[in-house]
């Protein structure tokens, strides 16, 4: 069977999936980089330029109630669970081409792939193009895949609105076609049992691969996240040259002293061997009231802290509660936070991290196993309970900018991957 | 003459003295609190005030060029240099009462309690209500003072705008009835030489007398600064998720370094007995490019560093230039520094200061040496080469603002100091 496998031809796929990223890329540019919003123009575009090519490989295109597409290649063993594989088709605004598209585009490649070479797999081959990923539209998390595992809740319809319009959710899937009384129910709109799997390919977001120089990242696990949108340090304002600094309520140096001190743990744990990365991504003072010789009476700052490890999360958060306390005794300050979230981690299948690490070594490509920091729909699927993998490809300038750059090499290596796994998996797996 | 002093009754002084800072206060509200405007409304509100109480002495005040008003009362050695005491009359918008008229209302308490009790200086001792000392109003520092000593530029007449109008200052003491060709050409409106001393006293704008529960400070120096308004650290934005620390080139870590190393410093200099605060006083991410998930990529910061010793204000910048250099080096980003400006450092007169110290010990009157830690127009005096000295009045919750509070005995306090200082140096001064 390996014999088999090593000669697959993925030049067809390759061609199919290159001309499919330029087309949906230039149909979906608006200017500066890429708009394709969630359940608006963009995103239906490349569902439909999407769904033509799946027609023309003589394949039936077919949605879910929440407009999610379904590509499926019949396999010969139509009783054993299917093999998933796919991403989402939206977009951030002015975001960059690769960021979802790249996955279904890999996917797209493997079919075409398959398709040109005349393999039969004994399964089906299912690609998903996944409806509204991305956060920034609505205030709600991953609204395709959670649909479509029965995961979206019914108050997440009703209430997340989206960024452009503030219109809600159930409004705007509506306008596009979405069946929306099929959902919100807890009812899944695939069967989660008769899944094999599921496998996203998806560009890095972040400069790990770059810099280690290596094309392809095997995702442990999806980070899960301790966050604080609205935590704020409350000392006093006063005269900058007139008050000694025991007399101080300074919310700058009490501020800076957390982060300081949150930084120091962070490298403590990472010493350790432990996942973790912390943004305190905004830090401001007043505008209304700060100034040059005025004594900061307040900052007002974000939290993110994130990590595949729940205890490693809980510890961190802990420190972050207890220095707080410290800090607000000794200077003589108040710590508030509001809005606090948390997300769990999920990990990746073990099975089929193992079979993903087995493809590249076989064929002598370097792969690197990392924590995927940010959200995907994989960790939605792994989170219902179905098998769920991630393959990283290598991508400079991080994502949600025009400036991704994915050398399409690197993409060629991750299909070559991707379509020896799935041919793995079809015979392996129970 | 010792025997003499203890019995000058003050009691008509401080009924004045009461009255006026009631009525001034009431006719200079705005509201919220107390606006009189540098060369505007309620300046001229309150010099109007403060010459009609003159006339009622029988005394006939006087103004230059730049409308200070000067209330003489003659010596009977009119040879001898005149005792010159007094502050500005003018606030802050949505200021309180005490800053500034405090100091006028303590020099008319001793002219009065002089004219009652029938005292006779050797002496002309003369009160002076300065115009236009807060910088709120003019990017020009002490324009009325520096007008008296000819300190005051002829570009800062042209180019300082009023912050409410945005028009040149020379326009506004135009309108305001100056003459304004007298001004701005380096000659003094009063002589220099002529003038035995200058003392001021004004309110504490800090919290140092309420905390020690002395009523009065004898002021040592004004402090000097080193200030940049508008300082930058330059990162680069990034997914919070997805960059390792290692990658990462985050403004809030490096900056907030910048702020724990300054603090540490401060620290150190304190407990060498060194004179020293310093203020991040605004310290921001960028509103425009921030967020919870992502790492911040710039904080625009301000940097007030103040001390009465040059040496001091020197080694501590000289610090925070090496410790960005060394933040810079480590974190892969950059500081930049733009408005950077200074100024020195002006030690109040030793001998006045004993003068003043030994009057506090032998009336009772606990008193504390400090340093000013915001400019006043006694600094310019000195500066401009005549002794002069400081007395600040104990202030519970900080200046330039509406809740200022003086408490009238310690102000009551005051006053007999200083009536005292005045007849001791006027005997004692060459």
């Amino acid at each position: 069977m390996r014999a088999a496998l090593s000669e697959i031809d993925i030049g067809e796929g390759l061609k199919v999936a290159s001309q499919m990223l330029a087309d949906i890329g230039a149909r979906t540019s608006d200017g500066v980089g890429i708009t394709r919003t969630a359940y608006g123009e963009g995103e239906q575009l490349a569902h439909d330029m999407v769904a033509a090519l799946a027609r023309d490989l003589g394949l039936e295109p077919l949605t879910d109630a929440a407009l999610n597409l379904y590509i499926t290649m019949p396999g010969s063993s139509r009783t054993k669970a299917p093999i998933f594989v796919g991403s989402h088709l939206d977009s951030v605004p002015r975001g960059g081409n690769y960021d979802g598209l790249a996955g279904v585009a890999a996917g797209m490649a493997c079919l075409v792939a398959f398709h040109a070479a005349g393999v039969s797999l004994e399964r089906d081959l299912t690609l998903l193009a996944i409806r509204a990923e991305e956060n920034y539209w609505f205030s709600a998390q991953h609204v395709g895949s959670r649909a479509a595992l029965g995961t979206l809740s019914a108050s997440a319809l009703a209430t997340a609105t989206r960024a452009d319009t503030g219109r809600p959710l159930a409004e705007h899937m509506r306008e596009a076609g979405c069946d929306v009384d099929a959902l919100g129910n807890g009812r899944a709109l695939i069967q989660r049992t008769a899944i094999a799997c599921f496998l996203e390919c998806h560009i890095e977001q972040g400069p790990v691969l770059i810099d280690r120089e290596i094309p392809i990242g095997i995702v442990t696990a999806i980070r899960g996240n301790r966050r604080c949108k609205e935590a704020r340090c409350v000392g006093a304002y006063g005269h900058s040259g007139a008050e000694p600094r025991a007399l101080r309520r300074d919310a700058v140096f009490a501020a800076a002293e957390l982060v300081g001190r949150v930084e120091e743990f962070w490298i403590a744990r990472e010493s350790e061997g432990e996942d973790l990365v912390v943004t305190f991504g905004k830090f401001t003072t007043d505008a209304s009231a700060h100034g040059l010789t005025v004594i900061p009476g307040e900052v007002v700052f974000t939290i993110d802290v994130r990590s595949h490890s729940t205890d490693t999360l809980d510890r961190t958060w802990a420190f972050i509660q207890e220095t707080c306390v410290h800090i607000a005794e000794r200077r003589n300050v108040a710590f508030r936070f509001e809005g606090q979230t948390q997300e769990a981690p999920v990990a990746m299948d073990a099975e089929l991290r193992r079979a993903l690490l087995d493809v590249c070594a076989e064929t002598g490509v370097p792969a690197f196993e990392m924590a995927s920091g940010g959200g995907h729909d994989a960790g939605d699927f792994a989170a219902a309970g179905i098998p769920a993998a991630m393959i990283f490809v290598r991508n400079a300038n991080g994502s949600h900018n025009p400036d991704e750059a994915m050398d399409f090499a690197d993409f060629a290596t991750v299909v070559r991957v991707l379509a020896r796994t799935i041919q793995h998996i079809d015979g392996r797996m129970a």
